[in-house]
């Protein structure tokens, strides 16, 4: 078995509903351009307020994937 | 356009039912005193159990609002 | 009324459905084997992904618990 | 029972003798204005120096109460 | 000499000019409704991008200020 | 001499009078369980509020012992 | 409106100037490669040192920028 | 699959040879007494020096095992 | 000498034997994709474990890189 | 009014009696040998223990002092 | 080539006109007795404030320098 | 039994070997100015990078060293 190498990207998901929605709308947003996704961390959670209300639930994530040899 | 000042206040928003709830409780509060509420951002979540179950959720947050001529 | 001491433990909770449902899993299991239990704290929330999709939330939590005298 | 939101303030609370009479001090002067405090936390423990001696103990304290609904 | 008791809070000072400016105006606006600021710290530099210029330093600051007997 | 492992514990200790007895509060409380205590380390100090006054202190500590070949 | 995700890069501006042209300088050359800067976030003020003088600021920054369907 | 619980200990492997060396003793140690150990993090390096010299590494680990039904 | 600006990429690399080794084998990977490798800081030291050894070290790495005109 | 520059040296006050008798200890032997005293801030707070007791409160303090010109 | 050892000394610079001047002057007066200043890092930007207005700007300051045989 | 005073200095100890040299280094270094080294922490580890090799590792450390009468 070999050492394998993981880059870790940092991206901010979003969602007008809940942190979980922002979350799994991030992970699906880097799912499409990444290919090996191992883990996330969540590193922030944070919102935009209009009229006395949450617009958006942003949370940040740290997503790590394993790099192949062709990457 | 101006350049605006904010002023940020930490509340603790509670709810038996979610993290989510936890906070939009909080925000609804914060929102029938202050006015211009722009975002939030959590800074911890706890919680109280009692015979072994979750009792209340406790989630810190900081609420920026923008401060007007008149406040 | 005298002063207790309480003992904190760390644990990570899991779960494929949400953040909440790792939080609750995790007290549950403490509470089978741990009295007294009486607060909580996430320290950390991650989650491990496959076909880029979430597989599991991983939450880690602090939970505090009232020692008695035969503990 | 309903679901309480708590303020957190901050303050810095000094003495001349001693770290637990800084934040007695601290404590005293926040009761006179707010009510239902209902716990604090330590952020920091500085001091003044003269002549090679302590002249005061200034303790970061973040103190939290529950807000009632005529607040 | 009493025992002073100080209070600490917290601001997003902002500038489409430089850092320095954006603590300067959020310390101008903070001394037209509080008495005796005593200091401040800078605990966050952001800003805000527009077509791939600053548009606006934001500037997190936490100002002290001394409370009065009449506070 | 051997290379020891030791074991670090987490523990709030209480007390109505102040930090120090909340810490010796909590380290008498660990040493009727657990032996080869090694050394101490506050993590967090807080407090319980009522009427206006300190009702408890409530002080963090990592306890560090050594473990023995029975342990 | 859609939930839109945003990536975070990191990056070293430098200058011989300034901090505020350290900053400038790293916005400028990220402009120049990724669309849609939204926010940046100064992470470190670091610099390097040669006779006795301040030879480069380098500062340390995060970028967030709004993925587009097409990235 | 089931959503597994694991509990996180906190230890202190030390070696007069070499910070490798002091987390593989921390880890055989626990291995001892602990099944189903899954992680490690490394929380913290320190030494003791006697005569100019590095007379232990004491290296802090937080390790993760699973929790089985009869734990 | 103009004013540089570099790049900073986190990676996690890993390694049966050692820290060292985790180091050098993720530096290795990044230098085949990546030009200008200028410094790296660790971040983590962490590991996985099986059968009560470590099975892998995983040393989380940020890596800072030259921007060229090119890039 | 010139302006100042300060040094921060860092240092461990002991005492086997309490936390304020572990910081005037290492403030009166720091004042010494340095002149200008200006403030301290405590980092830490541990202590030392021996058949289940505190045998030495070990108090870290960061202690900043006025350079003169002659300095 | 050898293997340098490097001494970081921390300091507090002051100014009344800005931050950069802070800095500046911060490592002017260190470099009147320190040979082979190498870099600095940013730690805390505060300031004292009077009469509503900033008197004084307040720059921490870590600066690495390289020991000499003779040193 | 006298309390104690200790100082603590930080240095950078290199080493183009490894990470445990680089501490040795620093460790030696230190030792030929400095009596009674009592002990040292690691605060950070880096390392210089040259045609996508690791030329130097650098790590920081505070080294803490008991002050005699007479120092």
């Amino acid at each position: 078995m070999t050492d394998h190498t993981y880059r870790v990207t940092e991206i901010v998901g979003s969602s007008s509903e809940s942190i979980d929605a922002a979350i799994r709308n991030g992970i699906d947003r880097a799912s499409r351009t990444l290919r090996n996704l191992d883990w996330f961390e969540v590193t922030q959670v944070r919102g935009h307020l209009a009229d006395g209300r949450i617009e958006h639930y942003q949370v940040g994530l740290k997503v790590g994937f394993r790099l192949e040899d062709a990457d």
